[in-house]
């Protein structure tokens, strides 16, 4: 019986010695890509090819058989056609290797004889101490040491270090298929834990609660293997981190899906619901949500209250905004009279939230200071708890101004902000708000998230108020 | 009394002269900025300046009057300080100018002496046939004409011209600050009715149910000015074209945010959402479905059924677009017998809906030829009215064939069909959907929105079945 308690989980995330198991295929292979790709990312581990076709890769000395390493090995990564899997994991168990990683699908994902091959590796795992992740998965990524399993080529190196942990169980969140270097989202680690023949989300959270480098973490499920377990490792884990669940398979068709292409058997939506909300956690409903949220959690101080300043370039996106406060659980802040007379001295009609810059920008000589004075004048404001800011930009308001804007402010207040861009040309859009995510700015690519994200925000920090 | 059945709006948006009252200080001046747009864009009409302090512009005679000019004027565009617009308006009236976009702003939406300004423009409009628009307003944008009153430099004739008509009560509605060329929207008018203080809604949505350049319409509003009319013309419009409706200040803050950007007043949110519900038209709740779920009526035919096919490059993926199908009250299409053989032949794991085209893809030589003949398989069958997919791009999925391939389909099928892509470069993302665009083929940068898109389709395809 394995305990569940995340303690085993090292070898998957910072192995010394990896065995790779796979084609060795110069420039083609899953295994020589696996192998280039840990290289590259800076791993400094060892590393041993497993294939007895090759007698070297990419410089290395391949090996026949995972008995054949005279060293200890704590992580083998299997890549090989699934009839052969249930042999190299047997093989893996007698040789003292503490965890294996198996990416080849096709096993309960596929039904039938893919069944029946997963149950001989649930046999063996139960009888051995070895812990299984998948199978059908891409395994982990870690950003602090350099290490991954994933075998699909990508730039692993240019992934911003932070302190999210982004799991789930499915591909689609691996770093092959997201603009994780275009959003410059901050991470820690990434988990698919696939088809959960033997670890799943219960071990992870536990890991992952106790894990130094990881602050924040969100989770993609759809399904739980055990309710009770899950609900006390959430628990645990929210206590201390956010923790961001989205639920899929929420359907009954979505669960017939998800059942074919995981394996995994669904169950009322409502009852994970309540078992999210009761552990503490934070239900997100969109992809979207999924990765933008948490980044508000990894950058900013949890906030005393729910009052938020609303400044937009627009007056009609300020009333857009002040929908969504409301419907948030935020309040629009009331502010100071000194806050109220330092506003109305730059323009009487700034004196009010939701503040409209439009008008009194377009009528100064230079409207890029009273902006930043604004800004400044609403943070430093005591019943100012949060902020969202909805800002143009193009020819008339220059990225590098902006970007330097928010970082004078930054060194001068820090309570959580969230933006949202909106202008003619995405590229400059996107380009600004990923250079406010590296000076750690959340900013969103629409104004729902900007504003709910500070509004989980402000729950969250309730919840750890009244744990307290 | 106007008669409000948008049989007078023409000249706002099919203008054959047209005076600029307003700065003509060289690349600067709103009036000077005004006229070099209107000449960019291929506007073929006459143009006159009007500005006493110059003798010439851009090579054209400016005069100190609009008295002076001799020719009849259809619409004046006024965009000079507030204290001196009531007079021009009286000026213009007595001309028998037909029209005037009051671009100026600080009247109602500053209170006080503006508000009493603004009265004044109420009284001039009551007494005499001229109509404003405005003031606080952009105004138009006329697509197929080349004519726009927008006083801000945008590279106007690169906006594709389409069937969709956007129109606001705010300026952040205009092609100054959304991505209508990165994105490809397909417009055919645009308009930001502003102040209201005589065109509003009523007015356009007569006016726009008679265009024969408009086949759809979005509007976003604030308030309405009369409930009753605006029912009236909502149905109307609605009877014949999808009439999108983006109603925000819908909570109490956002209803006074609402009033002090533009002078209006609210009234309860839910007796707006019974009226638009009521009128036929299809409320849509945020900015990105504003822009993103016409495209879908503008492209496709009405669908005579809510089966749809869900295929997806990731199993993951395919579980939420297929939660998502049931709660935008779509049906997971059954396949006939001779779609399930012919996608049995391709792969077993593709014999059913949704399809992760993931796994076969991963183990075929030609993965490009077999996605092509599963999407076409699917889309010939009977049992399915409309399709969504889920398609990665990227190195091992160049823009180029994704885009020949839809091409392709699109020659053979035409069926509803809504495309979200994933990938590590959004450049990459949004170049292949611009261009799918350009084919005519729904892209959305959220899977809720594409899934969404089709079930508001259907809907409304039953709407008008049932008036017929």
């Amino acid at each position: 019986m394995k305990s569940r308690d995340g303690s085993d989980l090292w070898p998957f995330f910072e192995p010394s010695s990896v065995a790779v198991f796979g084609s060795l295929r110069d420039g083609m292979g899953l295994g020589y890509t696996l192998i280039k790709n840990i290289l590259d990312f800076g791993f400094t581990g060892r590393l041993y090819p497993v294939n007895p076709s090759y007698n070297e890769v990419l410089g290395m000395k391949t090996y026949p058989a995972v008995s054949e390493i005279a060293d200890p090995v704590d992580l083998a990564v299997v890549m090989t056609p699934p009839p052969t899997v249930p042999t190299i994991i047997e093989q893996c168990a007698q040789k003292g290797v503490k965890a294996v990683v198996i990416v080849s699908e096709n096993f309960a994902d596929a039904g039938g004889e893919g069944a029946r091959l997963q149950q001989q590796l649930v046999d063996i795992t139960t009888q051995n101490v070895i812990r299984i992740m998948g199978p059908n998965t891409v395994g982990v990524f870690n950003a602090a040491n350099g290490f991954t399993t994933i075998p699909y080529p990508f730039g692993y190196n240019k992934i911003r270090k932070g302190c999210i942990a982004y799991c789930s169980q499915t591909g689609i969140v691996l770093p092959e298929c997201q603009p994780l270097e275009d959003r410059a989202y901050p991470v820690s680690k990434m988990c698919d834990v696939g088809n959960k023949c033997d670890v799943n989300e219960v071990d992870l959270l536990n890991y992952l609660a106790d894990d130094p480098e990881t602050r924040v973490v969100a989770i993609h499920l759809e399904d739980v293997k055990d309710g009770r377990s899950f609900m006390k490792a959430a628990r645990r884990l929210a206590a201390g981190k956010p923790l961001f669940v989205l639920k899929t398979a929420r359907s009954a068709a979505g669960a017939r899906a998800s059942a074919s292409h995981t394996g995994s058997l669904a169950v009322n939506d409502r009852i994970y619901g309540d078992a999210i909300r009761q552990a503490g956690a934070i239900r997100v409903s969109t992809w979207q949500e999924f990765w933008d949220i948490p980044k508000v959690f990894a950058y900013y101080p949890l906030p005393p209250g729910n009052r938020i300043a609303v400044i937009s370039h627009s007056g009609g996106a300020g009333v857009m905004a002040t929908d969504l406060v409301e419907e948030s659980g935020l309040a629009i802040a009331k502010y100071s009279d000194a806050t109220l007379t330092r506003l109305a001295n730059l323009s009487p009609r700034l004196a009010k939230n939701p503040i409209d810059l439009g008008p009194p920008l377009s009528v100064v000589e230079d409207p890029m200071s009273m902006q930043e004075e604004v800004i400044l004048a609403v943070f430093n404001d005591d019943n100012v708890d949060c902020a969202t800011i909805v800002l143009y930009v193009g020819t008339m308001a220059p990225t590098s101004y902006i970007v330097e804007m928010f970082d004078r402010i930054l060194k001068r207040v820090s309570k959580p902000i969230t933006v949202w861009f909106y202008g003619t040309k995405l590229p400059l859009v996107e380009e600004v708000s990923r250079q406010l995510e590296e000076l750690g700015i959340a900013t969103f690519t629409d104004q729902e998230t900007a504003v709910k994200a500070l509004g989980a925000l402000v729950r969250y920090s309730k919840f750890r108020r009244d744990l307290e």
